[in-house]
């Protein structure tokens, strides 16, 4: 396993005691079932076994675990909620697998200056309703929320629905706590919303997929939780009139909560994977966008809703639906939040995270369409609109391995050259990991990666965490 | 000048021939007068003469001079508008000033993605203006915003008073162009909304200070423009009420668009600078609030003002005055503008950026009198209470020059230590510069200071990029 790099060494018996010593025996493992299980994640059917699981529960044994690792040499994953969609999490080259789920407090709710500080291990939608429950709200919801750690979604910059108003991870992180390989504890920042006090570390380590450093104590900015939300499914007789209209709603002046698109395949599928739906969807229906607006006054919010009607009409809208209580909400976010498993149940399929600026979703629908038609591929697009983040499934359905290895990277390659040329980029919600390492030469230059090696080099000169990630 | 840095090499006839043919005669400049006009900037008195001042004109120039500075190992010292107020673009080792005053053009206002393209040298608040006519908002609006640069706010991270509702300059960027040492030109991320692709280059050249790299084209994110505001002035009797009140207002679910504090002599010297006030300034009133509500629906911003008012009745709050129209707004935001040139025109004074979790802020205020006290020294203190960003104005007065010199500074470390204990850090928007140096060490462990180094080192090994500053 290790042989694609010379410079990694094995975990050899005399490893295992010691890093057995410094967890305890519960907390350290080489059951190859349990090497499986933490070999792959929610990402086509990839499977790396790794050498050896760890999980630490304190600071001092991160660090101490780390630093032996960066001395012998040993690579080293850091593996999540493990619900990643780019591989970030797979052990490629071997070694130890470092599971943060034993870092699952939430240290500190500071209701006074809407801040918490929260171990890496919480589940990220255990820590939203936590803090609900003190009227406190941390927007970030991608679609995993109910398995996926705060620490990975830290870890990729993830999104989610919520993002079109309230900003990504990122907009949300003031301070980190970072073991760095050679064991050193460092914070990134201040607990403050402002701060102008040069490189920012913490930013940097937003997204760094888990190459640089590992997190292990998160303050994340606080906000007033809306006290409404209103929620309407709107139908369209054509998938692109439907993407033309997302970018039509914010030039009215409305900035909604959530902007969703899903075209007829994405919510047909979701209705029989989750086998209920508040609304029928239309022999006509080519696509939906689900909108959202919340906040605080309602008749605001009413007002947001006539003037996003009144534009809808100009784009070949149907009948919008408007959930008249929770039970519909719920129901409609439970068909949105499904069609990533939908799609999974009905075939194997990469899942490339496309986004460019919004306005720019018609077209770019349009030519995947094209390419998928010129290279013998199905696809289902879904994703969130309001962002210009389109998730296009590309499903394997009958293709051939030749047809699925070869032809098809040459398609994705095709779709991405466009998204460059639209002003858009290779992730943005799910990272590059190993899945979208082939084509990060369409986005990024020579001396682009140049830099990334060596910030890499910074953080970790043997090179051990997480290789073969990002760089 | 360079003997502090033996590297540095100075700017021989040769190079002033070879430098003045990159750009033309008129766009390079020897002239002693010139050469003062570029050694300072609006921090405290300090001056220090540059050898040569350039202005290019095109990023192919900037190339160029980049390139050549780099093999010659001169120090180039980029300048914006020259408002900064810690330093950051005093030529502290001699060599070249970059003015980017040339890069002036608004290249594109793309209204249907709410972005905006832009040259460094274009002023804040004719960017703003230019915006506003489309119905386009740029939010960022530090005091200094009628003629700093839009690429200083970048390179300082810089904030304002909307910042409490809609984030620091960090918030809007999404791209940017950046020359690098080498002369070689990167963009550092995409024009999307949502970005996941492995180190965030953009978030680390934010807030540089220029030592980076230097930006020469920036895309911002944009939002509609607010149509409504209300502002109102509140008077305490105790500044530290004032303060208290702050966390308080978010407590209650308001986020306002601006909140401000001004201790007394803030406001009176405002006063009396600006010439005129809306409301007069009661003799029992210690502290003023500042506090605007911004968005599109006159009943939620009424409801707002309704929340806020009943808040501060807890706090021994004076009568509140409510801006009724358009000239009354100006005029109260007319003071708090000019609060730092009217201290600045009483007396000679150094202004520390502190900022710390807005609940924290009685303690600080409080805690910086007492130490005043001490050391003997006067204060005004006023800022972006909002964000716990307290600028704290300390008077030379009648002190001596022993006193000012050796004293002050033993002062102004208590100040910072205890913002450090309260989870705050050195400068909320002005930057670490040349004035703030002395303090990072409170702030910033050695390891910290090791990954800035090496950080500077990977985009810049010459270390010719505005040499001393940040690191």
């Amino acid at each position: 396993m290790n042989g694609k790099n010379n410079v990694f060494q094995p975990i050899t018996t005399e490893l295992v005691t010691k890093l057995r010593s410094m967890v305890g025996d519960n907390h350290f493992s080489t059951d190859p079932e349990v090497l499986r299980d933490h070999g792959h994640d929610e990402t086509e059917d990839l499977l790396f076994m790794p050498e050896a699981v760890v999980w630490p529960g304190t600071v001092a044994e991160l660090s101490a675990i780390m630093q032996l690792c960066h001395e012998e040499r040993i690579p080293v994953t850091v593996r999540g909620g493990g619900s990643g969609l780019a591989g970030g999490a797979l052990p490629i080259e071997g070694g130890l697998v470092l599971s943060m789920k034993r870092f699952d407090r939430i240290l500190n709710i500071d209701d006074r200056n809407f801040q918490v500080t929260v171990e890496p291990g919480v589940v990220t939608e255990t820590l939203q309703n936590t803090l609900q429950e003190r009227g406190l709200y941390y927007p970030p919801d991608p679609s995993s929320r109910g398995w996926s750690f705060i620490g990975g979604n830290i870890n990729t910059n993830a999104g989610g629905p919520r993002a079109v108003k309230y900003g990504v991870v990122k907009d949300h992180v003031l301070n980190l706590e970072v073991v760095l390989p050679g064991g050193e504890v460092i914070w990134t920042g201040a607990n403050t919303l402002k701060n102008s006090t040069g490189y920012n570390l913490t930013q940097l380590l937003v997204g760094s997929e888990g190459t640089l450093g590992v997190v292990s104590k998160i303050v994340l900015k606080l906000q007033p939780l809306p006290t409404q939300q209103l929620l309407m499914l709107a139908p369209f007789r054509s998938a692109e009139s439907a993407c033309a209209a997302v970018a039509a709603i914010f030039q009215a002046g409305v900035t909604p909560s959530a902007l969703e698109f899903m075209e007829r395949s994405a919510i047909e599928w979701a209705v029989r994977y989750v086998g209920e739906s508040p609304v029928p969807i239309g022999d006509d229906d080519a696509a939906h966008l689900l909108i959202e607006v919340d906040g605080f006054h309602a008749e605001s919010l009413l007002a947001d809703c006539e003037t996003i009607s009144r534009v809808l009409e100009n784009f070949d809208c149907g009948e919008v639906f408007f959930a008249d209580n929770d039970a519909q909400k719920t129901g409609l976010w439970k068909l949105r939040r499904n069609v990533a498993h939908a799609v999974k149940k009905n075939s194997i399929y990469k899942e490339e995270d496309t986004v460019v600026p919004r306005a720019e979703l018609p077209v770019l629908l349009k030519t995947v369409k094209e390419i998928g038609a010129r290279y013998g591929f199905e696809s289902v697009c879904y994703g969130h609109a309001g962002d210009g983040n389109l998730h296009v499934n590309i499903l394997r359905g009958d293709l051939d391995d030749k047809s699925w290895n070869e032809e098809v990277p040459k398609g994705i390659r095709e779709i991405f050259a466009l998204v460059k040329n639209l002003g858009g980029t290779l992730s943005g919600e799910h990272g590059v990991g190993y899945v979208q390492r082939p084509y990060m030469d369409i986005f990024f230059s020579e001396t682009e990666m140049r830099l990334r090696r060596e910030i890499k080099k910074v953080f970790d000169p043997n090179g051990i965490l997480n290789p073969g990630k990002v760089i």
